[in-house]
């Protein structure tokens, strides 16, 4: 069967060289072994995508499987590596900053490590940010603090501008840690180097704390901000059922995707409302929200609404599609919409509402147990690629296994909830609130 | 010596019954002696005080000391108890709740226990709220959460009509746990018995969160309070270093007094500058604000600013006295007005503001353990008060020994942190700010 | 292709109702959909396998999805369900119980719920435990506590005789969230239902610290425990470098197998030591265990090493075979046995050790977010299960998806570290360990 | 009135240098004030003391006000500071070594601080310690971490060698904090430097986990410990009803006072019997202890019970009064002990009983935020006395006020917990548990 439904990952050429690490080849010896370049998983496990592949003689679509390779393109004692960290926060990222310096330091040898401060800012000499040198003593105690410790910056900065300095510095391989912006970045900054013909590695290690990156499992930093977010839920309760008719209006990180609003509801199931950008919702009306509200606190004299940022923007109708640095579409304030509409609406009701923002509180929480381990995993297999001379995928998680996927693949387009999907339906059974609204 | 200067603690009348609990009247008997009723502490224990009276031959301020009575005015078994809690939520107002119950059911035996929710609003019939029955086992898990189970409202009722509502009620003894207000409002009720001849015990246990009530040591909660903050701080701090020029604001409660913002700075010392209510300080000019916060970005490239919701009002020029529920003035946000001027300031500089205020995740936690003793030992010495007869005043704690004080003596004016004392000077060496700005 | 390599999942019979969940059949509508009953998702999606089914024509090994079925076994109103707990504490077993009382009462209408008491014993009236009556408002909020509040206990109880004890009280499904010993005796009790004819559905929901059970991911609770697991390493680190030698040797929880002591070293890198059940290791010897301890503190002046407690019994001569309640062969205390070897080893050298069991604190937790959504999901699917007349399967989650199984294969062997992995390799990277000792 | 009731304070010398720090002399000028030489606080602020003096004319025990003062003995820029950290590890440590650096730094002005590891040992030469230089930059985040980044030891030195270690190395003040033990070996140390007219000021920051430091308000780390230690109770409490007639014991620190045992039950209120040292109690017989638990067990079906590790050593027939590195007397473990009897007693009863000790897991925590306040300002507290020359003086806080005393007052005995006070009344109440057991 033809790999033409592989996603395929480039190279920057033939391996030549022998990787330092002392592993296997063979099962049994109770020593890990290389991974073999032709290892590959499928993406779409279904019986029936079996059935239909076999009938159709189809090969299915296949990932390549991460992990080191006994063959390697840099000799590794020569190398000079590069870590630059962009966007917003997210907890984790440190984690995995101290990940790749200790396996490039202590798997490989590596003995240049460049930190880039401010995100892609400080690939540009105007900037003057200078570099930070990374060694192991100056990483080994940063996953205990939240934030990015390089720094970061939203936005973009000249292709060829990066890629000179990358050149000028001797960089042999690129770490980008970010989003769907970053990561379109790194790969133009891979194209770049491609049309130069360089020998440049770039490898992006996606970080979006609102879980938005197509294709992979959960990204890192997502389960600590859910659990973050859900004690906050906690709170939020405690101030509704505080006051009479007392309504918690908490508003969660999602501009396009509501996974943390929805996670946050499931783990903490005090919530009555969840409101996330994939779905449509009428305020007015005798099915809108407003009235499934009204019912609730006739009920129960209290009321917790979680809304993800995103959610609710085809509720403002003059749009004004101003975009952030970052090239998003700047997004009215639904949370103070929402606040501003109940008041109104129950102006003959004693309500009190509280309104509750915690987004840079939960952003820059160190990162939990299981982001940790994560982000030390996805740090080596980014490390490995890079020594293998990969270039332009990402470190990733799919069907809880690690693969190496090409960057163009995962920002086609944002993952979303699957509005008939099992996740989305235990959250509204969680909630009790109506399909439609 | 005569007590004409002690703080007078007004009674119902002479104690008539023997208090059921099993205590002593001898010291070495390893058994805990009743209090007697003479026992005083001195207000202010300074050896320049001494000498004072010593010279004058006046007696120093005393307080009362509290704990159990060996007579009690009110006979266990057939004694009505009234709980209400008013004002915002704060730490452990569920653990004085659980401590009242505790403490009249196990300790005195006492029957008959009444949560009036939603605050004073609840002794109002026309509300309609109802009373809840409290016991031991309805109460005994909610130390484990914040908020107030019983529910709060802010602001004043009819006096007469709360009264009728205890009288109606058969009501012996009414626990207000509440701030200044609530206080007050408490204390104007025990007036109001007093004239109507009335055998209604009146005590309040004040809970403050800004511990901005007058006299006492350090109020329930506060301790909490700024040990959530501080850990906010933390977050704040990562904000700030995560960006070139990276501000954090932090806006923290403190209307009148800036004890969190102080204390959390000083417990989380990455704060470079702390506003509060008590300083003034001007935002422009030489040696203003503005003027230092730019010196500390040109040094350091990153600051935290901590405020308290109660400062820089002087800065309004048209401050329109607005009062909210509670009687209070209603502040203009400081905090938004800070960023709004920061932006401007820096119209010219790369600079990334980000603005957290925290308020409602810092009430509504649930009380640490040093919070939890406290917040028990309150109300066990609130429930001896009140079965001794003793009216209007506050279970309290002064230069660490439990006292009880009239209610009228800690509402007369605010406490706020002294300037000149050392507690401030701490927190400005912690920050490394100028003494004046 | 036909099932033959499908994991078999077995029926009480032919559905006899309709669902009375509000779903879809069809895509695009944005409701979520019944699963249908042939939906299968392959075992091992490795291309490999793919390959050699289809080369070799075998289909290949399938699993069930989990989910609701639109044609149901039960008639939801007249079912009595009930849930037992059994053998050790682990975080999650409260959300589980908390899942699945509101799945039966607000997706079914499910009326009758039995919570038995104690584990298995509760299912023998000798014990004379009673029952208690479950309801939403009873189990609301008791994810918010570790434990189980049902109670639990180790051990068999007769099979024949809990069957009777399902029959008389008209039990038609019973939940029983438990570990490998527990997952064998309701399959037993499932057989023997079998057997009479009866019409009793019968699920277990896995529950396992260790995360020992076979073919599924990571069992619920077990993320939690290693985070707690993992802040205690912290403090060990701590008590290891506060002591000049000082060394730190903590027992975590793992019988067969050490994933809780390998994923808590990798989330919190201050371990310089994992030992696990799984791997062979010398004390003596110039490559053993306590050469390399040796050498550690020669460098670094101090050591933290992490044990499993079943790790190094090849160590112990004279095993006794002793079998604990619930027929697990008992343990030699590897802990204390290494505290006193090291102290033996190192008599001449000035060392502080510190020994540390937090057993108890660390399966006592609450579910962290992550096991709070995951208990969730597992019990409603366990619910659905059950209504649809499915039985002697788990509830689980396979490759990230969630799925049924049959109890017997899950409980054909324990699951453990696979020493060839990507994950114990990441482990042994990041202690810096020897590969063999 | 004269002085002779005073603690009095040794000093080096009279004062020689003017104080750098700007601070006033006048009231009203919104500037902290130098602290006075003169100023004093009376110990014992009772009524009744006052008469007694005033009738006897005797003057009361006095203690000096800390606080920076004006006129100082020591030239800040070329003193050398030197700290030390001794005995076992407690939350706190580490904010102390902080503050001390960061008053002595930015305060004063001092250019050389010495940090000595590992306790006294590092005092003597022969142990080849070495010491560290601390700035500011290196203390910054220690704050964040539990344990001593100094490291510690137990146990005494020979004194003239650890004072010769000082002069050689110019040390002009030390500042040694630690417990019972170190504040008598720094007393001895400055004793040995009186005697050879060297002008060493010797100050300790008094360290007791178990708040048994005589005359001070509860010491540092002491607030954290029984935090952490509350929450663990919650875990004990979860495994004693987890099991028909769970038992769980939980041994906390207390070697000779029970204050961690006795507050953590009063925060957590979930504990039935609670045994300090300062307690007798009988196992045996009609009213002890053992026939207590069997009435609760039978009530109850569970039950827990914290024991400090000091308590019941009379139980003990023969001690064999084995001392251990700092001279304290090894106690037997009465937590293993009691579980042994308690297990023999109901050897026909069907229990579970479950002992924790997580003592490690308590002192490694770090300083929660009152905690971090508190240190903080003993440390800058420390820092004044010595540069005005004060020696052989404990930095503490006593009725709510920082003070100076004098070593060797705080020294002559141990704190206990008064059996017939008010704090142990309350917890007896809490518990539920009787008087005499």
């Amino acid at each position: 069967m033809d790999e033409k439904h592989s996603f395929k990952i480039e190279s920057l050429g033939e391996p030549r060289f022998k990787s330092p690490l002392q592993l296997s080849t063979v099962k049994g010896d109770r020593i890990f072994n290389f991974i073999g370049e032709s290892e590959r998983l499928v993406f779409n496990p279904s019986l029936e995508h079996y059935n239909h592949c076999f009938t159709t003689r189809d090969s299915p679509l296949c990932m390549e499987k991460a992990g080191p390779r006994q063959d390697i393109f840099f000799e590794p004692e020569k190398v000079t590596a590069a870590i630059v960290t962009c966007g917003g926060l997210c907890p984790g990222i440190n984690n995995v900053i101290r990940g790749l310096v200790m396996a490039l330091h202590y798997f490989y040898g590596v003995k240049k490590i460049i930190g880039i401060p401010y995100g892609y800012e400080g690939l540009n000499p105007a900037a003057g940010h200078g570099f930070m040198e990374l060694t192991p003593d100056k990483v080994k105690d940063v996953h205990q603090f939240g934030g990015t410790f390089l720094g970061s910056s939203r936005g973009a900065q000249e292709v060829s501008l990066m890629v000179d300095t990358l050149e000028e510095n001797h960089v042999d391989m690129l770490f980008a840690i970010g989003g769907d912006g970053t990561l379109k970045g790194v790969n133009a900054i891979g194209e770049e180097i491609a049309k130069r013909k360089a020998k440049i590695s770039v490898i992006g290690i996606p970080k979006t704390i609102d879980n938005d990156i197509d294709l992979i499992d959960e990204s890192f930093g997502y389960g600590t901000a859910f659990d973050v977010a859900s004690s906050i839920l906690k709170d939020a309760h405690n101030e509704a059922t505080g006051a009479y008719n007392g309504i918690s209006i908490i508003k969660l990180m999602g501009r396009d995707s509501g996974f943390i609003a929805a996670s946050a509801t499931l783990a903490m199931p005090v919530v009555n409302f969840v409101l996330v950008p994939e779905m449509d919702f009428e305020l007015e009306g005798e099915n809108g929200f407003l009235a499934a509200l009204e019912q609730r606190l006739q009920q129960k004299k209290h009321a917790v609404i979680v809304v993800a940022e995103g959610a609710g923007q085809h509720l403002f109708k003059d749009r004004k599609g101003i975009k952030d640095a970052s090239g998003n579409v700047k997004h009215e304030d639904i949370g103070v919409f929402l606040k501003e509409k109940i008041a109104a609406h129950f102006k003959n009701t004693p309500i009190s509402i509280k309104y509750i923002d915690p987004s840079y509180i939960i952003r820059c929480a160190p990162a939990n147990s299981s982001d940790s381990v994560y982000c030390s995993r996805l740090a080596y297999h980014a490390v490995h690629a890079a020594m293998a001379g990969k270039t332009r995928l990402v470190s990733c998680k799919v069907n809880n296994t690690y693969v190496y996927i090409p960057i163009s693949e995962v920002t086609k387009q944002r993952k979303k909830i699957d509005l008939e999907g099992e996740f989305w339906f235990s959250v509204l059974q969680s909630t009790g609130q109506p399909f439609f609204m």
